[in-house]
Order: structure tokens, then C-alpha cells, then sequence
């Protein structure tokens, strides 16, 4: 696989440029792109310029809305919900955790739904937005149906990530940012290029066998839930990825299961849709609100250095902490450049010809 | 296995009267006994009664307070922490779930901690008073270290329980309620007294090496986190039992991680404890704070009609709800009487004795 290395801000300036493009206002390009090129940064790959080229289609097809109306259907002291108009979710989703950290600074915790949006990234990118604050940042997405619910066979719920992050003093924040499946879509894509097997209990067909082809979710494959296999408690997945679902979805007024509409713009959305778009939830927990700050800090130490600290199965391997191989390889990329796929490149290519924006290089 | 149907009513006054026995004032032994006989009509024989003679020993030795004066260390709109001064879970949990549902009415969420308590039965007791409230309901808690970290052999995490309710009309309510492990230790228990192998992925031994001897436990065995191994994403398991440690423990005050405080009386707690006791997080979403009642009660009928409607692997076993099974068991044994295994009746025997109150039968 040949790779190039990208400088960060080459890459930021390029999306900044495409989402211009799309017709956002500046200010909102600039942080669309921020937000959709920390995946890159982070080393989530499948979550970063690879899908810029998707956004576009989707705003082609009438399905993102470069310039909404953002609008508060409900608003209480430490609750809200979003309509988002339409608007991407990498910036629908960021004003809503905002407003989640507003409010959390007054009440102690703050929680904003949305619902009428769109892809969001990667979750940690708006939890991300709590830390500065010395609040607690969480945030959850639905997403387009690939998953089986355990004993089933449809696909009835998306990869559905929880996220939770957590500020530490002078290291990097505790990131839990997990997709409620055995294994991500990105995963498989590693495969998919190496032209391997994936493993058993990452995929099942239609009748509900096990498989190991990683092309096979274009046939009508289903991702297994957390846990795989029932004897291994796949329904506990199942119930992870529900919990997304409904605090996204059916609790926003957002669409759920498999009505969520498809990233993909060759896919339409369903037409008896109960909700509008895609719903995320963001959530902040003020840590004053709960305990001294200092205290909290001091206690994170103690169970961040005694995690590390473990015996590991393998002494070359050591435990990681949540989060920990993510700000890795955020440390790398920012000061050496984001390798990048040459397949990512001539996508991005086509796109600057298409939207008639300066190339990458 | 020789198997006794109890009433409800017998066992319920049966563990009132041992509450009252170490000393609780009757309202008290009344809401703790109530809240762990739940747990026996869910069909979660191992969080019931048959826990009833560990609390009796941990209050023998001098480490639960029949008699807590519980204290608010912080106290804001949407949140809260509480010191339970050495109460049992049961009781404290309770009473800061009330709070967090009273902050939920006014501003639409509402988070209490809980520190310096101790083992709160089953997760979905406390978080199931949100029900009646028209609220969704949240529960975690931390618990003695049996669980490996992926990667790593010490014991440094409980099976730290997520619990998410959701309320139906003129349904059952929809309740995540799953130890953040592979196999929960009541699973195990079973495989114990079949003296049959547990499958590959539940346990591993102190140098990491997967084991099937359901007894390992006692000499030193870890749990496999949800996911099992590294390949289905193992890290993801510890992640969530990290997760529910960082809300209960080091946010709460409460101790965390490997210096959790053993249930079982003849395991001392560690010495340099950085924290009080065990940790439990209590949550409260007002539904109505986020969007209108009856739509939420529309969309989640359609969510919840979809999902078992769906087409399962095996005809003979529908796609199940999360607490499906759960609320099945509890229609029954509420009407029929609650299956004991005669182990667990003779242990209420040597109970009655000692603590002087009426025998069950």
C-alpha cells in the first residue's frame, strides 16, 4: 500500500476549501474541517478526508444543508433538544455540546439532543470540546444500519458509538470513544485492502452464520454486536448499541433503527420515516458540581499511574489507557504529517476538480 | 438441583425482618429488603436474597451502618454527591436516585454520586424509579476487582454494571441492566453447581492464558472483559467497566478500581485506600425536557414493535427486548412464587437463627 505523508494544516486547508465549496460560511467551514480532520489526526482514518468526497455527495443529492436554520424545539435548565436544520453533523453536533457545557457551568450537567442531522465524525471530537471546561464530555450518534440485534438476522442499528472523556492535569484526557459492534466498519476496510480474512464473530449472513469475508457487508452481511456471539453475552452489545439508538433517536424526535438514513448519498432514505435525519446526544458533567477539582485530579492520577503501572499478558505490551494509542499517533501526525492512502489522495483530487478547489498538493 | 417455590411476600418479610434485625429503622429494612427481593423476581437469583447473610457479615464486621447520617458534599441544580457514611447501596442509591429524578423535574437532568456506601443489588432497581417520573433512568456502580484490564492479568475492575430504563405505555419498560464483563459471576455460579466447563472467553488465568474451570475464580483467575479477546475488541469492555469506575469511583470520592472494597467480609479492604467505600453514579432525564411526551411514547412504540418483529436466527427464539426476559420473569414469580435452590433456603435458615427472627417457611 503506498502511503504519502500530508502535513495537518495542507489537509485542513483542503477541507476547509471543499466545505467553502458546499456553500458554508466561513467560520463554519473552518470548524467543520477542524472537526472532521482531528480523526485524521488521531489515526481514526476511516472518519477523515476518506469521507469528505461522501459529505459532498450527500450535498449534492439535497441531503446536507450548508447553510440551516439552527432551531431549540425543547430548552430547560439542563436539558435541550436541537433541530439542526439538516446541517452536517460535525457542526450541529459541536453547538450542541456547547450549549451542554453552557449549561453544565450554571446547573452542573447539561444534556442537548439532535435530531435532523447528519454524520458527526468521530464522537470525540465534540466530547473533546468539555475538557477545557474541567467537565466531563459525552456524546453518542446513530448511524446507518449494518448492525444484527443478538438471535436476529436484519440490520436494525448502526455502529453507534459511545464516547465518554474525561479532563486530566498535564496529560492527556481519558478518551473512551468505542463503536457498540465486535469490530468498525474501518476495521473491515483494513482487511478489505489486504485482501485477508476478518475474524469469526465480526460478521454473520443473512440466515445468521458466522463468516469471515470482509467484503460480504455489501451482500447483505450484518456486524455482529460487542461480545459476538451470545455465549459471550452479544446480546449485552446489542443492548449498548440500542442505548445509542434511543437516546439519539427516539428520544430527540430524530429517525432510529433502520429507518436512520444511510451515509451513503447511491442509498435513499426510507419513506415512511418516523423522525428527521440522524440523532446525536452530547452530554457535560460539571466535575465541581460532584467533588474539589483538585481532589478529582489528584484521584485520576492515581487510577491513570496504577492502570499503566499493571502487569501486562505480554511485558512488550503494556495496558493501555483509554484514548492512549489515539493521542499517540495525535502527537506524531500533528508534527510529522497524516500518511495517507494514494487511493484517499486521487479521491481527493477528483473532488478539487469538481468543486474546482486548489488541489492538495 | 432441588428447587423450593417461595411467595414473594414470605421472602420480602423474611429480609425486612433481617434489615431490622442489624438494626435499620423499619421504613429503612422495608425500601432495602424490597429493593433486593427485586432482584430475585427478575430472575437475578444471584443479587436477591441469597446475598442476604454476605450484608449480615459485612455489618457484623463493622463495615456496613444500619444507621447512616447521610451528608451532601456538593449540592447544585442537576447535581449532587452524597455521602452515604457506610449505608448499604441498597438504601443509598435509592435516596440519590429520588434526588437526581427531583433535579430532573425542575431542570430537566438531574446526576447524584454516591460515596463511602457499599453493594447496591441490582442496577435497574434504583434506576427503575424513574419510571412512574416519566423520566429515563441511569445506574452505576463500581465493584470488587475480579476483571482484568485487555491486555493485562490484575485484578483491577468490578463487573461495574451500565444501566439505562426507558418507560413504555401500557408496556413494559425497556431496561439495559449487564455487568460490563463477558460472563456475570451469577453466570458462573451456575456452571458451579452443574460442575460444567465455562466456554473460552470468560476467564483467564494470571498469566493471561484463556481457562474453562468455572471454580478459578477463587485461585486467582481474572473475568475477560465484554469482548473477550483483543480480536473481538476486548479493550472495548474495559473501556466500559472504566467508564462506570471513573463515574462512581473517581469522580464520586468513592474508592476505585483495585482498592474497591470487597463484598465478601473475610477479604479485608486495602489499606491505603484512596477513597471511601464503593461508588454508585444515579441519573434522571426528564423526557419532556427533550421532546413531547406522547411523540417519545409514539417513536419508541415503533422502535420497540420493529425490533421484535424482526426476523430471528432461529424461529423458536424471537429478537428479545432489552429486560424482556427480565420482566417475563418477574410476571411469574410475582403470581407463582420464586424458585430457591435449597442452598440458599438452608442459608436463610442459619440466618434466621443467628439473627433471632422468624424462620422463611
Amino acid at each position: 500500500m503506498t502511503m504519502q505523508l500530508i502535513p495537518y494544516s495542507q489537509l485542513l486547508n483542503f477541507a476547509i476549501q471543499a466545505f467553502e465549496a458546499m456553500g458554508m460560511k466561513p467560520n463554519s467551514a473552518q470548524q467543520a474541517a477542524e472537526n472532521l480532520v482531528l480523526a485524521d489526526l488521531r489515526g481514526i482514518d476511516s472518519h477523515g478526508v476518506a469521507r469528505l468526497s461522501g459529505y459532498v455527495r450527500l450535498w449534492q443529492a439535497g441531503r446536507l444543508n450548508a447553510r440551516p436554520k439552527y432551531k431549540l424545539v425543547s430548552d430547560w435548565p439542563a436539558a435541550a433538544t436541537l433541530d439542526a436544520d439538516g446541517a452536517v453533523g460535525l457542526l450541529s453536533a459541536t453547538r450542541a455540546m456547547d450549549y451542554a457545557i453552557a449549561k453544565a457551568n450554571v446547573t452542573g450537567t447539561g444534556w442537548v439532543g439532535v435530531n435532523n442531522s447528519n454524520h458527526f465524525g468521530i464522537a470525540a471530537t465534540h466530547a473533546l470540546r468539555a475538557i477545557p471546561h474541567d467537565c466531563i464530555g459525552w456524546a453518542f450518534t446513530n448511524a446507518s444500519p449494518l448492525v444484527a440485534p443478538a438471535g436476529g438476522v436484519e440490520r436494525l442499528l448502526g455502529t453507534n458509538p459511545i464516547c465518554l472523556v474525561l479532563p486530566r492535569r498535564g496529560a492527556a484526557p481519558i478518551v473512551i470513544d468505542m463503536a457498540t459492534t465486535a469490530a468498525s466498519n474501518g476495521k473491515l476496510e483494513i482487511l478489505q485492502r489486504k485482501h485477508q480474512p476478518s475474524p469469526i464473530g465480526w460478521l454473520q449472513d443473512v440466515d445468521g452464520t458466522s463468516l469471515t469475508d470482509p467484503f460480504s457487508l455489501k451482500d447483505g452481511a450484518s456486524l455482529l454486536p460487542l461480545g459476538s456471539d451470545m455465549e459471550r453475552s452479544s446480546y449485552k452489545g446489542y443492548a449498548l448499541g440500542a442505548m445509542v439508538d434511543l437516546l439519539s433517536g427516539v428520544l430527540t424526535g430524530a429517525n432510529f433503527g433502520p429507518w436512520v438514513p444511510p451515509f451513503v448519498a447511491f442509498l435513499a432514505p426510507k419513506e415512511d420515516e418516523p423522525g428527521k435525519g440522524i440523532g446525536h446526544m452530547l452530554g457535560a458533567m460539571k466535575i465541581e458540581a460532584f467533588t474539589d477539582l483538585n481532589s478529582y485530579y489528584s484521584r485520576l492520577e492515581t487510577w491513570a499511574v496504577r492502570f499503566k503501572q499493571s502487569r501486562p499478558i505480554d511485558k512488550q505490551s503494556p495496558v493501555l489507557l483509554p484514548g492512549e494509542k489515539e493521542h499517540t499517533a495525535y502527537l506524531d501526525r500533528i508534527m510529522n504529517g497524516i500518511p495517507m492512502m494514494e487511493t484517499v489522495i486521487e479521491d481527493l483530487a477528483a473532488l478539487s476538480s469538481q468543486l474546482e478547489i486548489p488541489s492538495l498538493n
